[in-house]
């Protein structure tokens, strides 16, 4: 199939990538500059992207930031908070209606190359925080893509029955760069290289952390802090 | 209630703009500039709405482009065709995937401002030819757009049911200055006040001139053809 792919450069969605290439699809990358402040991760989807020789369209939509008030991740004045993923306080870190966004826009790119398909990393441990991650939004998003346009565009997301440890695990099988993806929500900046590195203590980087400790893969992500888990 | 309206300065989102707010509701408007050839109608919706002192935002989506191609109204070496809405040809005009993405940018400003619901000018005239204005993708639309955030925002669609000639009916009853609204696909040049005019050709022209004769109401257009209906 000729698939579009939602690609944040992250841990998730470069697996994905990886996976939907390993089953003989030809996928192109979307990515969005929607004012994040962990845009960092936009780096690493174009190199990850430019390494693999797949075509990515980064679309620079910082014009949006004032409709998506509010957010810790587009709005410099509401810290992000610390912790893991499940804490109520992790609402903050939720973009209003961002997943709809995103879908919208590879959908128009899908429509308009007659692809077949578009796809995100949705996974199972997305659902408690996040409400435009659950399978009841992804199924109607889905009927009303394909209701959209006279060429039909499915949805899939063959991640949403996983949850993150086995994404790592799969992405290990898979060879996924993983030192190369980008996770974290407040990318902090090495005194000494002065290169970007993963905060850990923002609830994707304590995540990312559980999530290989649980798979026993070794992680090579540099984090500021390193949580107790 | 507090609306956003997705406000295209034409006819049927006009109407639609005076009707809300002769029901008693709060309404701000979205505009979009995705490059469109007839932006004209931004002009339009940003003057019509400063004479009523509603809250305008107009976003500059241009960016979009690369991802829109194939349409008449966003790629300028597709031409604009002519006659009715019915023909097969005016698929030329459809923009992959605008509604979604329209609808996806109101649902995120309205989650932003904790607003009850967005609404937009889907008409029963649209069906024929544009995809995402049929009601089963409203429904479709609709049930994502409550399941996207833990605020809920309602997608409302006042005018579905009714024809543009009856748009038209309420536009008259509700003093809205059809004048001042903007519906072509093809802006012309009035040669003698340099104006932008109505071409008169379009698909949106013929269905236009077609209400108002069908309404039994004056048209206060000025066109550079006046179709023969």
């Amino acid at each position: 199939m000729d698939i579009i792919l939602i690609y944040s450069g992250g841990l998730d969605s470069t697996t994905l990538l990886y996976h939907l290439r390993a089953d003989g699809h030809h996928v192109a990358a979307l990515s969005i500059n929607y004012g994040q402040r962990h845009r960092w991760e936009l780096v690493a989807a174009q190199r990850l992207c430019h390494a693999l020789g797949v075509v990515h369209e980064l679309v620079d939509l910082q014009v949006l930031r004032p409709l998506l008030a509010g957010s810790s991740q587009t709005d410099c004045t509401v810290p992000v908070p610390h912790g893991h993923y499940t804490d109520a306080s992790m609402k903050a870190t939720v973009v209003p209606n961002r997943n709809m966004l995103l879908l919208a826009l590879a959908g128009a790119w899908a429509m308009s190359r007659k692809a077949d398909a578009i796809a995100y990393a949705a996974h199972r441990g997305d659902h408690p925080v996040y409400p435009d991650c659950r399978p009841v939004f992804i199924a109607a998003l889905r009927e009303a893509l394909t209701l959209a346009d006279w060429h039909v565009v499915d949805l899939i997301t063959p991640f949403a029955h996983l949850d993150k440890t086995a994404i790592v695990q799969r992405g290990a099988a898979l060879g996924v760069p993983f030192a190369q993806t980008w996770s974290c929500y407040d990318p902090q900046t090495d005194p000494v290289t002065a290169r970007p590195v993963h905060c850990g203590r923002c609830g994707t980087d304590v995540e990312r952390q559980e999530a290989f400790a649980l798979a026993g893969i070794p992680d090579p992500t540099e984090y500021a802090y390193v949580a107790s888990l």
